[in-house]
Formats: C-alpha cells, structure tokens, sequence
C-alpha cells in the first residue's frame, strides 16, 4: 500500500515545536504535525478545586477545543450547541490525565495549571499532537515558576509523548492524516514517556476487532514513533528540557519513575 | 496480596444475568457483576439520526446513568447539573462503539436500537457489566424483530464481553471492584468478542506508568475472563445466543469475523 | 364495567414493598405496585440549602425521574433534553411537600434527606407509588440516624400514603394503571396519613369537569385505599414503624397529629 | 380573627378586569384581584404541537412569569437562571389544562392559542388571578377569530374562574393575600365552572394535614367566590360573554356541559 | 415625507412618565413613548458582584426584556429558548453603561442596584425609552435611600435620556415608531445628558452607510429631541429632581461633569 | 502624552494581513494588529436561516471567540460558562452587521456565509482587527465562488474597515492597544468604506462622557486611519482586491454606493 501523502508505513509527519508562541501565557507551543496545528497553552491559576483545598497538592486540567475553520466542513462551535461535545471532553480528560500522571503535583503547592489545545487545523491525529505539544508548554510554564523560585524544581518526572496508530486497508501505519484516519479499520493513541512505559492505551476497531498480533505490532509502530517525537520535544526544549526529571542540578535522573 | 473480597487474582465476581428484566423493551436485563447491578434495556425506534437517512442502514446507540442511590455518597443527577458529566459521556460511547463492532447495520435497515444502562448499583467495573449486559439485551431486542419477521437474521457477528482489569498494590487483578478500582495504580477496560480478537483496549496510568511486560499480564487476565463471561452470556441466551454468527438456521458460522 | 385487569373499582393492585434493596442509600425500597415499580432512596446529606443555614432545622428535598426502557415508548432522559421537564419537576414537588408534612425537621439539625424515586417500570400511579415507598425509605434512614445516636427518637409524626383514583367511562375506581389513567375522565392524587388526614389532594379534569358528588365518591375510594396501603406500609416496617410517631419509646402516641 | 386588610372570612379582594389592555394580541387584559396584577394575553399562532399534526386539532398552552418587579424581594428571571423553575412550570401547566377543559380544540382547527401570564405586581393568588384573566383573554381572542369568520361559533362550553382558599390561623379565608398565604397552614386553589362543576382542585398543607371537615367548607368558600368572579368576568365581556355556550346566535345553551 | 403618524420629522411622540408604578421596587416607572409602553424598576441589593467586594463601591446593572404579548408576533421568551438573546443582552449592557456613566458609585457602598426594563408593548425605540425610564427610577431609589440616611446625597451628576434617530427615505427622523424602524436606511440611538454631552452613540446602516453630513443632522434631531426628553423627566420628578447633581441641598451643581 | 508604545497620537499599529492562513475554509486570513491576533475565516455552507427560505437570497453572520491563551488571565470558554458571554454576542452582531451592508445578498443565491474570527492573541482592538481580517477573509471567500462560475461577480460593493479611537488622559488617539483601551476616558469603534462613508460607529464614555467637539476629533482620527488600513488590505488582496465594486471586469466602478 502507498500512503496517501508517500510516507512509509512507519514515518512520521512532518513535526514543527515553535516554543512561545504566545505572549501572555507561561507556556504556549504551536504543534504542528503534518497539516494539524494545534495552540497548546499552559496557563497558572492560584485557585484549586474544591476536592483539593487545604491538601497542599496542585492540579492540571485541560480543554480542547476546534475552532470552526479548522475543518473542511465548519465545525459547529460547543457555545452554540450550549455543551461540549462527547468526544471533546474524552479528549480533554485523556489529555489532563496523561500530563498528570508524570507530575508531581505535591511540588508546585495549591495552583491549577490550565491546559488549552485549540486546534487551528485539523488533519488527523489532534488529540495526540495535543498531547505532546501540551507537554512542551507544561515544561515552560514549570520553567516560569521554577525561576521565579516558586518551585525547587520542574516537577515533571519524564517526557510524555503521544501518536496515533492504526490498520487502514489492512496494513498497519503509523501516524494517521484525516484520510487515512477516515479509512482506518483500527485506531489507537498511544502515550508513552522516554523510558518507553505506557501513559494510556486506547485502541477501538469500530465496525472492526483486531488479533493479538495487530496488536502488538501497532504497539511497536507507536513506541517507535513516540521515540522520535519525544526527541523532537526536547531539541524544541533545548537546555530546559534536561531539567526534566532531576530534582535538583547535581542530582541526576534518580528520581525518574519513583 | 489477599483480595478484599478473597478471590484470586484472575477470579471473576459472582455474574448472574436475568433476563427479560422489564416488560416494555424489547430487550432487557439486569445484570449483576458482584455488587455492581445494571439494568441493560434496548428498544427499537423507527427513526435514525440524519446522516443514515436515505442509506438503507440502522443505528445503534448508548445512553448510561447512575440513580442518585446507586453510589456511596449521592450522585447528583445529570439533569440537574444541566449536562451529561464528561464520564458519563466517554463511558456512552464506549458502549455504543463496542455493540456495533460486531453488528451488521445494513440488516437491520433505517431502524435505531436505542440501549440503556442504568446502573442501580455501583462496586467498581460499571462501564464493562454494561456492556456485557447490553450485548445480551440486544441480542434479545434482534430476536424480537426476527420472530416478527422484521429481519432475516439475527445481524450479530460475535458475541462481545468486557471486563476491566488492573493492577493494584503491583499485583495484576481481574474484575476490580470499586474498592480495589480506587486503589488501583493502572486501570483497564477490554471488550473482546468470542474468537479472541479486540474490540476496545482502554489502559491508563492515572498518576502511573506501566510497562510492556504489565501490559501483556493484563491482557491475559481479560482474555481468561472475557472467555467466561462470555460463557455466561451463552448460558443465559440459550438456544437463542446459538443463533448469533449464523446468517439463517441452516447456515453455520461461514460469517465470522467477515 | 369489567377493569382490564378484572379488579374491583375499590380494589387495589397487588403491593410489594422490598426493604433494603441498594446497599448504598440509608434507607432504600423497591415499591411494587402492580407492574409499576419504582426504586425509592433516601439519603443523609450533611448539608442543607442556604435559606436554613443557622436554623438548626433540616430539609426534605425528593427528584424523581423514569429511566428511558421504564415506558412503552423509550422515555427521553431530562439530561439529553437538557432540563427537568414540567411533570418531573411537578412530581418531585408534590413527593418533598407530602413528606415534610409529616416530619419535624428540627429534630435533624442542618441535615438535608435526599429522596430519589427512579421508576423502572411504569404502569399508571408511578407517583403515589414514589410517595408510598418513599415514605418507608424516609423511616429507614430516620432509624439509622436514631440508631447512631444522631436524632433521639424518629421524628415522623404519622405515616403517609398515596394513591389515585379516578372516573373511568363513567365509573369512579381505585389505582388507575397505565391503560385506565390514559382513558379517565377524572384523575386525581390523593396523600393521606394514617389518622384520615389529607395531606394533598390533587384533582383534575383534563378535557373535562366534575361535581362534588363524584368528588366525595372519590374522595371515599381514596380513604379505603390509603387505609390499606398504610397497613402495607406498617406490615413492610415491622417493629421499626412502631417508633413512628412516638417521641421515646415509653411515649406514646401523645404527639401525633399535633 | 381579622385579616390583614378588613375582609370578612369569606370576602374577595377587589376585583378590575381591563380588556384590551395591550395592542398587539387578539385578547389581552389587565387582571387585578386586590394588590395582585397580571397581564394575560391570548395570541393566535398558525402553527401546531408536531403530537397534534393532521387532527385538524387545536392547542391551548400557557406561560407564566413574574418580572423582577413584581415581588417584595427582587425575582430572579428564568433567562438568567438558564431555566423555568418549576413552581412556574406547575402554574403554566394548570393554566393551559384548565382552560382547555372547557374549550373544543376541533372547532379551531390546527392552531395554537399561547396564553401568556406575566404577573407585574404580586400579593397572593397570582395562579388563579392568573387563570381568571386568562379565561377573559381567551374568549377575546376566539371573538377576534369569529368576526374574521375562521370560526363558526366561539367554541368555549362553560365560563371558569379560580380562586384561593385557605385555612390562616385555623380559620378558612377565601382569596389570600400574600401575607396570609404566607402564614396559611392549608392553602388550596380552586378552578371551576358557571355551573358549579370543578376543573381543578390542588390542596395542599405543607408542614400540615387538613381533615374532612376544613376541606368541605374550602370548597364551599371557594365555590362562593368562584361564583362572583365568573359574575365580573361576564361583566367585563358584556355581549360577547353571551356567546359563551352557545354554538350559534339562534341555539341557546344547549351544549353546556356535554 | 409624511411621516405615519403625522409627526413632523423633529417631533417627539407623546412621552407619559409614571413614577410609584408599582409597589414593591425602591423606583418604578411606566414610560411610555407613543405606544411603547415599558416598565421600569430600580430596586437595592445588598449583595454585589465578586469583583467589587472589599472595594467600598457599588453597581448598576440592568436586565432588559419584552414580555411575549408586547409585540405583533409573539415574542419567545429567552427562558423557553434558554438563553438571553444576543439583541437583548446588548440593550441591557447598554442601559447599565449608561447609566453607571453619571453616578457616583461609591456613595453608595457595596450595593447592587438592580434595574429591569421589561417592555410590555413595543412599537420602536424600547431601548431608549428603557434607559429614559430607567434614570427616573433610579433617581427615585436612591432617593429612597437618602431619606432613610443611608446615603448623604443623590449621587447622580447628570440627567440622561436617550432617543432613537434614523434616516428613513431619505429623511432624517427624530424618535422612529415601529414602522419607521423598520424601513429606515440608518438607526441611531443616542444618549445624552442635561448638558449636552454625549455618554453613548449606536449608529448603523444595516444593508447601508452614511455620510458625515448625515451624521451631523442626525445628531442635532438627537439632541434636540434629548433636550425636551430631560425636561419631561424633571417634570415627573419635580422637587426630587432638583437634588441631582447636588451634594447637598446648599451646594449647587458645582459637581457636573467633574 | 507619550503613548505607551511611542507612537504618535494618529499612528496606527503595525499591520500584518496574512491570507490563506489556513487550508480548509474559503477564505482565511491572520489578521495582526501589532500584538492583537485574530484568525478571520469565511465558509459557504449552501443552507439559510429559515427567515431567507424561498427568497433566493443568501446571508452572512460571524461568530468571535478568543481562545483562553488570548489573554493575560486565561479567558473562561463560553462553552465551559455554557452561554455566550454578552459581549461576544455584541462583537459577532456588529461583525455581521458590519460586513452585510456592503454585499449584496441577492447575487449569492441561498448560502450563508459563515465569519469566524478566533482571537488568539488580545491586545486591544480585537472587535476591529476581527472586522478588517474578516472582510479579507469574505472577499477570498467570494472570489472561490466566482473561480467556480458559482457567481458572476464579487458582490461586494466597497472596501469597509474598522479602527478604534478613544480619549486617554485627555488626549484623543488612533488605535489603542489593551493598556490605553483599559485607562480611555471614552472608547469608539468606528467601521467606515473607502468611500468615507461610515457603517458604524459605536462610542461610549464608561463612567465618563464627552462633547461634540471630542466627537469630531475622533471621527476625524478614525477616518484617517481606516484609509491606511483600507490601502493595506487592498495591497493584501492584490488583483483580487480590483474586483470590488465591479460588476463585471470591463464595467468599472459605477455601482459603488449605489
């Protein structure tokens, strides 16, 4: 099978990291990934939920949002539907729970960090261009606090990174465009973090099943291509980006996955 | 690790399935997997969503709910908070996605299945027992229009089960209850159909990672339990679960997994 | 006129009324009256709605809601229409009012009883039927309080039952199910106590009009009714209905209907 | 004892009833009953309820609001609540079956009558000031529809008017203004016909019961002030008050009731 | 041009003040404009908004709405669509910017006044008979707050009232009724104090533009027609509006505009 | 005064004017006005609003947003609020509006041409940057459908743009960016065609008013600058630009503000 736009099965898009891309958050990346571009906002609030008062722990909550000429056909925005879609909020709570899953949260004390990922354009794989370009505006907006020695450290244990997978036309491929992702038998986002542990797996055949064997080859397709972008992250991060999971500068790396 | 309720690590909670449950659906069940108690009910509606108007195919869609006293502190209803919480959203469509993986839609003509899971009560593991219920009451919902000689055959490919599994305290476990869902440090959700394969795989580390290996632990213990469940799901259909993956009665099984 | 389900016109349905039947709630039932079944719950909530706060009084508040496989035709939930339709906020009005009448809520403290009556089969008077099983639910929970030492005797002055009646093709009767509600000329709700009091009466002629002589006739029936759906009630509570209103155990009955 | 404002036990407020107050709708009137004032319009809409397509049916449905300025502390407006509350949804229903139960939808054919309640000034008894002015407006509008020759006769079978009783300091009052509403243990609204037959009755003793004996004389009571209003209301309609019960100018009465 | 009702193209309509319109708000006013009939309420909250706590100061804010009777079709209401509608929510911004323009906010301390324009007929120029009204009952509130010493002046600088002028074939016009609205090319609406400056300008050519010549004739209709609107407003306010402007009744006018 | 940004009281900001911004709408422009960034789109979708059915004429409307990142507070998503907050509603009116009064609707048959304008960068001006983006974004928009022979001509008839004047410590100035819009005196947004004619022109003096002497200084001002950013934009649409006010390619001009 030749993919549409002449990739092999196991390639990558095209991935550009522009850092501060924005002027008044703390931490603003725009992700481009192939044709997707998403905004990814890290944003510090000095309030908290409810749930969380008096227990000296922070918290990281996301939104992601389409804006309506990011489609072919315009998106309808969730303010005039009056709610956010389904799939919105299932994206939005796969993204606040990966990035909270390699942060320590007791560090940064009683704030929310608020991540925003407004797709600009979509083709394929929004959800997991979120995620990793979220990562990298996270890291800024710890690198913000952490000189403005409101933290002792970047609280962030590893790099996270995400990508899609899947079976179109029976061959399995990774890195969907919308086409291939319309297409596709089988579909997986995959997150993983720089020590090759897994952050989430969520693979769904709709009108479709698939074997053990898929499976696992979707797996490696996916952990090669998180290898990749997560060294993307941090050439985009350059020397603040070392500074993910140490503790301190003279300690190194003893504290990655405690 | 002792369990709290004594099972072993890959034993299921006690599973009953009654059905016929509730007079006016077509398909109804109450489904009790330990203390968790769904009621599972589809009903058939003449009207399908715009998109499918003019294909000649049917629809089925999920709704899920708690009652307020289903849940150790009262749920607050999703009416009154005036939207269907993210979860409740992510959970619907997880149903949905799942039943008409191995549905074939064009048999069924311009026709919706509306299923509903109600959970009455709530010890961890609701979003699979749903599912495992909800199969069954299709089924029955199918055999309806069948005997009314609405459809030809039953246009289930597969029988499907879900069952969560997870690891607490570092011992993988099958079928957490809530108690143990809570304490859970990976948490996953796998549907399967009878011939082995995948429908859905939903893992996340919520403030955790897991490795390759814990992954493929996992995937065994659902494999084992989804088997028998499934057997369950058997047994409570009778001859009419034998009529699942048969295009007519002197036909049998050549449509598997097509 | 023969009743479709061949009753006398006084005659009541069959009554079950299951005690303890979620294990969650402080007090739970599962009301059966005829084919109608409703879950009814009450629960403790240590906080109360801002017009009590610094009363030192409690609050009674009831929802009410069917789930969607309860009806004949799949009743739409109130959270995808977005809002409590007018009946259901109606209903679960007339529930919290009927119990407050009886209660003395200054004996709770700054304590809100939630009551919740999901109906999962309905069949004509599924709101008598909530008020019936919720006021046993409501007694339940009273005595766990009173068992936990948290209030000093039960503080529900008389027990209080619903039923409706109605004019059917000209013929006044007892418990209207579904087929005979849809077709009455009259339809009217009735909540009593124990000592022949009214507690409600709700009585209208939609399409139609009545005179005072068929509303004495129905008042008559409703008496009979609630008499007997009282003595179900005491039967279902045993010696815990005895505490009713009874402010110790060596007082008796001194403060009933004050 | 005496009320608040000199009334005997068994006295009504003041009453005004101003036809064509506004004048845009096909009836519109200012009720005054005492303190309490609302503006009930009738508009006449071509469009019909989709349950009543191809009956060749009409529909009469109601809306009921207070502006802000209409109570002693300011009322909060549904719009900015995001719904109606459901006291207002109860009286709006009330409006609507009432005066449906004395009007033959047929004769009008596939139209709606929107009557709308909007209260400026509130004292007590806004509901059934609401329902009288209502009836007024209404029979104004199918005036307007019979001189323009759309109908044949004005299809209204019998006059109704309502009105509130209740029981203040253990006596039964009729007509209560707020503040003896405010402190009624029993408070009961009444809607019936000219020829004394009841449309509705709602009772009610929140915090209380009533016996036998106080709902008897309520109803005598309100049947007493029922009858006066009903004589303003012809009044106020002069000749076209006449052509109520009447299905032609040469028939006389004799569908009354039928 | 003959302008439909006769008016020369600089003629006010018949304007009525009516202060005390109702009894409960602090100030009420009916203004009527011609036909344009709008209720206006100023009443006092204790309460204010989250920005304004610990700040000494108080608010205005002003809620705009049209009863469903008060126009030709009837109008929907904003609580059945569920939302307030874009054209009102800009009247109520409107009338609360222009009247915070002229008080002194922080006489009055943490207060909020809460004024309601609920126009109950409408035939062109709703808005700025709101604000127009408005300011009357405003002035009568605070008076009622000055009297009961809660504050130690009117704190209200200057006298605004605002008019509708627009361009309709080809002749500017002062004070547009429905009809002339509806045709115009251009639609200004102006407010304006008692010494002729400006505190807002809403000019618009929907579906057309205009030119600055235009522009200056409609801005001398408008203030002509604001010179004789502020003298009617000190005429219903007689002796109390004299005490505008002035911090005390022997200090005079030294605070316009400052 | 010196201007916080050195420039001089009449200078405008620098502008960027960036088309083809994206690749799925018809029309898409990054719009920049200094550090205030506003992504204008234009889709045609072939359905209308059910006001224009049947009359073969087509529509525009807009929808303004910013995204959360936009600002120096993160900005609250109105679909989190769950409603439009007032002032998007009052923007995306005006950009509607703005745009329809030089298009003639009747040339484009029944579409409705969808404006977005997505704020992801605020800093003062975003209502009229959106307006002067959007147009670009329309004309693109229409010169697609004329490529495609869908029109005969760009059915625009003049070149409009947006700018914002106000008074600030005194002193009036062109095109204030967020600091001097936060301290003006009085703030105006003046929408003008390259002819010198004006489409809108909204001024107000919050807690503050201003003379006609004011008034003409910041007309004056604004139409200065509207024709700086006039010639900006057609330099950004080139040839395309010259199809403006033309109905055909060899008729020129003559049907401009007619």
């Amino acid at each position: 099978m030749d993919r549409i736009d002449k990739r092999q099965h196991d390639q990558l898009r095209e991935i550009n990291i522009t850092r501060n891309f924005l002027k008044h958050p703390q931490g603003s990346v725009l992700m481009e990934m192939g044709e997707t571009k998403v905004i990814c906002t890290a944003m510090i609030d000095d309030r908290i939920p409810p749930f969380l008062k008096g227990t000296n722990t922070g918290w990281i909550t996301a939104e992601y949002s389409m804006i309506p000429g990011s489609t072919i056909t315009r998106k309808v925005r969730d303010s005039s539907r009056g709610k956010v879609e389904g799939r919105s909020q299932e994206i939005q709570r796969l993204i606040g729970r990966a990035l909270r899953s390699v942060v320590d949260l007791k560090v940064i004390g009683e704030k929310t960090i608020w991540i925003d990922c407004d797709v600009i354009q979509a083709d394929g794989g929004t959800r997991t261009a979120s995620i990793t370009g979220a990562f990298v505006a996270l890291v800024d907006a710890f690198y913000t606090l952490y000189k403005q020695s409101e933290i002792p450290y970047i609280p962030v244990k590893n790099f996270i990174s995400a990508v899609s997978v899947g079976i179109v036309k029976g061959v399995p491929v990774l890195d969907l465009c919308y086409e291939e992702d319309f297409r596709a038998d089988v579909d997986m986002n995959i997150v993983m973090t720089d020590n090759n542990r897994f952050v989430e797996i969520q693979g769904t055949g709709e009108e479709n099943t698939f074997s053990m064997e898929e499976l696992n080859t979707l797996i490696s397709l996916a952990t090669k291509g998180n290898r990749e972008i997560i060294s993307m992250q941090k050439k985009a991060l350059g020397e603040i980006g070392e500074l993910v999971g140490k503790k301190s500068n003279n300690m190194e790396g003893e504290n990655q996955n405690e």
